[in-house]
C-alpha cells in the first residue's frame, strides 16, 4: 500500500495532548470565572442559514466575504457562524420569555475563510461574555473586572484600554469631519500607536479632509491632556455625542476607582476598535509584557444590533466581551514556565507479567479519585522508566509476581528515586 | 421595523441555559473520567479535505452520503467531519513520533446531513476515547470499566452488552452463508430484539440463503444455550474465525470476572453494530430501565481502519469507545430529579441604590470562590425575589443604603425565610 500523504486544511491546525492540555486549563478557568460572575451557558448551533449570517447588523461587509457558504441535502442555503454574538442576537430573538437582563456565555468554534496571518486561524474558538438588557456602565465595570480576575488566574499580567465611541464620533464631528467619513477616519486613529502620528497624518490627507479639520485633529492626537476626561469638558458643551460619551466614561471611571483596578484599566482616547457595531464603551485587552502586540480579548456596547437583527424599535442594550482562546494560548506557550510534574496523571501503574492485578490497583486508585495511567504494551521495564522520565511522571507503581504474592505494591518516586511499599489484599 | 422570524436549521437547536447547565456537568464529568483513566485531550478540525473524509476506510457509504461538502475562497474541497475517528486515524499518520499505545480523549461537534428521527440531529456532539498500539483485550476491559465509572458518576443505571465480529462471522461462515452476504445478514441479525424472530427469517429469506443455512441460523438464535461461551466451542473447532473470536471473548471474560462488573457485562451473541470497520470485540451501553431502546454509547475493536487509512502495511490495533452527549443528555432531562436548590449560584446580590458598594460585596464573595450574580437592573424587589424564588436561588443579599451605613449586609435564606448579618467594611 502507498502511505498517504495527509495534511491539514491551510489555517486549520491539530492540538496534540501537550497543547490541548494547556487550552483545556484555559477553556476550564475562563468557563469557572464565567460561571461566578453569574453567567449562564447557552449552545448554539455551527451550521445557520445564510440569510441570518449575512444581515446588515452581522459581521460587517469583510466578514461576510469570507463567510463559508454552502448548500445542504434539502438545497438550503447555510453558512458556519463566523461569531457567537449573531447567534446569540437570535436566541435572544426566538426567546422573547427571557429575563432581562440575560447574561450568557458561550465557548465555541468559528469559522472565516479570511487571509491566513500569525496567530490567525480560519477556525477558532471563541470565549463570549454578553448582557443584554443592562444599559447603566456598571456592566462595563463587571465585564472588565471579570477580565482581569480570569487573567490573574490565567497567572497573565495584563491592562485594558478603554474608550467611548460617542466621544470619538463627537470629537470628529467637533473637528468638522464629514460624517460619511467619520467611521474610515477612525479606524484610521486607531492605528496611531502601530504607524506614528506622520502616517496618520497622511492617510488623512488622501481622505480629502478640510485643511482646518486635520490640524484640528492633529491638535487633539497630540495634545498631552488627552488622556484626562477633563480636556474633554469644553467640547461637551459644543456637541451632544461629547456630552453623552463623556457622562458615560465619567460614570465607568467612578466604578473602576471604587473597584481599585483603576490602575489597570486605561484610558485611550484613539482606541476605535474595528467594527461599527459598537454604540458605547469599548476596551482592548493587551498584555503587559508585549510579547504579543494585538489584544487578547476585547469588546464593548452595541445596543443596537441585536434590535436591528431582530427588527423591532425595542432597546436592547447590550454590552459583551470577547476572548480569543487561541491567541491566549499563543500568549501562554511563549512564556511557557517549564512544568516541574505533569499534574495530569498521579500514578503510571506498569504490569510485570500481572496485567489483571495491576487493573485491580488501577481501579482502587482511581475509585479514590487518582488520575491513573496504566500501561497496557509489553514494553521493556527500561523503555517505561524513560517514558515516566519524559512525561514528568513523579509516581510509578511496578507490579511483578513477588508483589503480588505478597499483597503489596511498591511506588517509585522518579524525582528522588525513593522507593516506598504499599500493602494491598490482592488476593 | 418588521420583526424577523428567525429559525435555526432543520436538525440542530439552541440549548438554553436550563439545558446546557446539565449539558455541561455530562461533559465535565465525561472528561474528568476520561483524564483519570489516563486519556489524554487532542483538539481536530472541523474543517478537512473532503478527500480524507471520502476515504473507503472512512464512515462508510451511508454516512459519506450524509457529508457537508463545499469549497472555499481557494476552490479546495472541504468537508465537516461526520465523526471523531478519522481524524484520529490522521493525527496518528501525521505524527509517526507519537509513543504507542496512545490513548486519547476529544469531544467535539460532528455533521451529518441525515434523516432526522427523535433524538438524531443534523449537529451534534460527540465524546471519543481511542487507543491505538494496544492488541490485549485487557484495552476493551478497561473501557469497559470507565464506561460504568462514567455512568455511575452520572447517576444513571447502565449495562454494557459485548459480542465479537469474529465469531459472529465464523458462525456464518459455519452455516454456510455466502461470504459476500455476511454483512447484510449480521445486520439482519442485529435486529433480532426489535423486530422478533420471524420478521429475521423472512428478511433472510428475501436475502436467498440455502434453506439448509436458515434452518441453522435459526437454531443458533432459538438455542438457549447461545449465551454461553461454552456453546461455541464445538464451532471452534471448525471455523479459525469462531476460534480466535472465542479466544478473545474468554480473554475478555475473565477481565471482566476478575474486576467484578461481569454482572453488568452481558454476552449477547447477536449484537453486531452497524459499521463495518469493526474486527473483534464490540459492546453497546443500554440504560438499565429502558427508558432510551437504543445505546447510549458504544464501540469496538478495529484493528485495520488506521492502517487501511494511512496506506502502510503496520499494524494499528485499535480499540474506542464513544459517547454521545445528545442522547446522554436526553436520557438525563427525561428522569430528571428536580433540584432543590440551585447550584450555580451561591449568592444573588440585590442593590437598592448602593450599586458601587455592591459591586464591592459582589468582588469579595468571588475572591472567596463563590459563584455570584449580581442584579443590574432596577427592577422592584419583589420581581428580583420572584426570580430567585423561580431560579432556587438560596441565598439573596439585598444592600441598602442602611446596610452601607452600619457596614453589614444581610442575606435572606429563600427557602426558610431566616436572615442574617454580615458586618462589611464598606467605609
Amino acid at each position: 500500500m502507498k502511505k498517504m500523504d495527509y495534511q491539514n486544511v491551510k489555517g486549520t491546525q491539530d492540538y496534540l495532548p501537550n497543547a490541548e492540555v494547556v487550552r483545556r486549563d484555559i477553556r476550564r478557568t475562563l468557563e469557572d470565572v464565567f460561571i461566578q460572575y453569574g453567567c449562564k451557558p447557552l449552545e448554539t448551533p455551527i451550521l445557520n442559514y445564510t440569510e441570518l449570517l449575512a444581515s446588515k447588523y452581522g459581521g460587517g461587509a469583510e466578514i461576510l466575504e469570507e463567510m463559508y457558504t454552502f448548500t445542504d441535502r434539502g438545497e438550503r442555503d447555510l453558512a458556519l457562524r463566523y461569531d457567537l454574538t449573531i447567534p446569540f442576537a437570535k436566541v435572544v430573538a426566538m426567546n422573547p420569555a427571557l429575563k432581562m437582563p440575560f447574561k450568557r456565555y458561550e465557548i465555541g468554534k468559528v469559522f472565516r475563510d479570511g487571509p491566513i496571518k500569525t496567530g490567525r486561524f480560519r477556525e477558532f474558538t471563541q470565549c463570549d461574555v454578553d448582557i443584554v438588557g443592562a444599559d447603566s456602565q456598571i456592566a462595563e465595570a463587571e465585564l472588565m473586572l471579570m477580565a482581569l480576575d480570569a487573567f490573574r488566574k490565567l497567572d497573565m499580567k495584563v491592562s485594558i484600554q478603554y474608550n467611548n465611541r460617542k466621544l470619538l464620533t463627537g470629537m470628529l464631528d467637533v473637528f468638522g469631519t464629514e460624517s460619511e467619513k467619520i467611521n474610515k477616519v477612525i479606524l484610521i486613529i486607531d492605528k496611531l500607536e502601530k504607524v506614528g502620528l506622520e502616517a496618520v497624518i497622511s492617510e488623512l490627507n488622501e481622505q480629502g479632509l478640510s485643511t482646518s479639520t486635520i490640524i484640528l485633529i492633529k491638535q487633539f492626537l497630540t495634545d498631552e491632556r488627552n488622556s484626562s476626561l477633563t480636556y474633554f469638558e469644553s467640547f461637551s458643551e459644543q456637541n451632544e455625542e461629547v456630552r453623552l460619551g463623556l457622562n458615560e466614561l465619567n460614570e465607568l471611571e467612578s466604578y473602576l476607582e471604587f473597584l481599585s483596578i483603576n490602575n489597570q484599566c486605561i484610558f485611550n482616547p484613539f482606541l476605535a476598535r474595528g467594527l461599527e457595531i459598537y454604540t458605547g464603551t469599548i476596551y482592548e485587552i493587551f498584555l503587559s509584557d508585549q510579547s504579543i502586540k494585538s489584544s487578547i480579548g476585547s469588546g464593548g456596547r452595541y445596543d443596537n444590533a441585536i434590535g436591528g437583527l431582530i427588527g423591532t424599535n425595542e432597546s436592547f442594550s447590550t454590552v459583551g466581551i470577547s476572548f480569543g482562546l487561541d491567541v491566549i494560548y499563543t500568549a501562554m506557550s511563549t512564556s511557557k514556565k517549564e512544568l516541574r510534574e505533569n499534574p495530569n496523571i498521579d500514578y503510571y501503574i506498569v504490569p510485570l507479567g500481572t496485567q489483571k492485578e495491576s487493573l485491580l490497583v488501577a481501579n482502587f486508585l482511581r475509585n479514590k479519585g487518582y488520575k491513573v495511567e496504566f500501561e497496557m504494551s509489553n514494553k521493556k521495564l527500561g523503555k517505561v522508566l524513560d517514558k515516566a522520565n519524559k512525561e514528568k511522571i513523579r509516581n510509578v507503581i511496578i507490579i511483578g509476581e513477588n508483589e503480588v504474592n505478597n499483597n503489596q505494591f511498591k511506588i517509585k518516586d522518579m524525582f528522588s528515586g525513593d522507593e516506598r511499599v504499599e500493602s494491598y489484599q490482592f488476593n
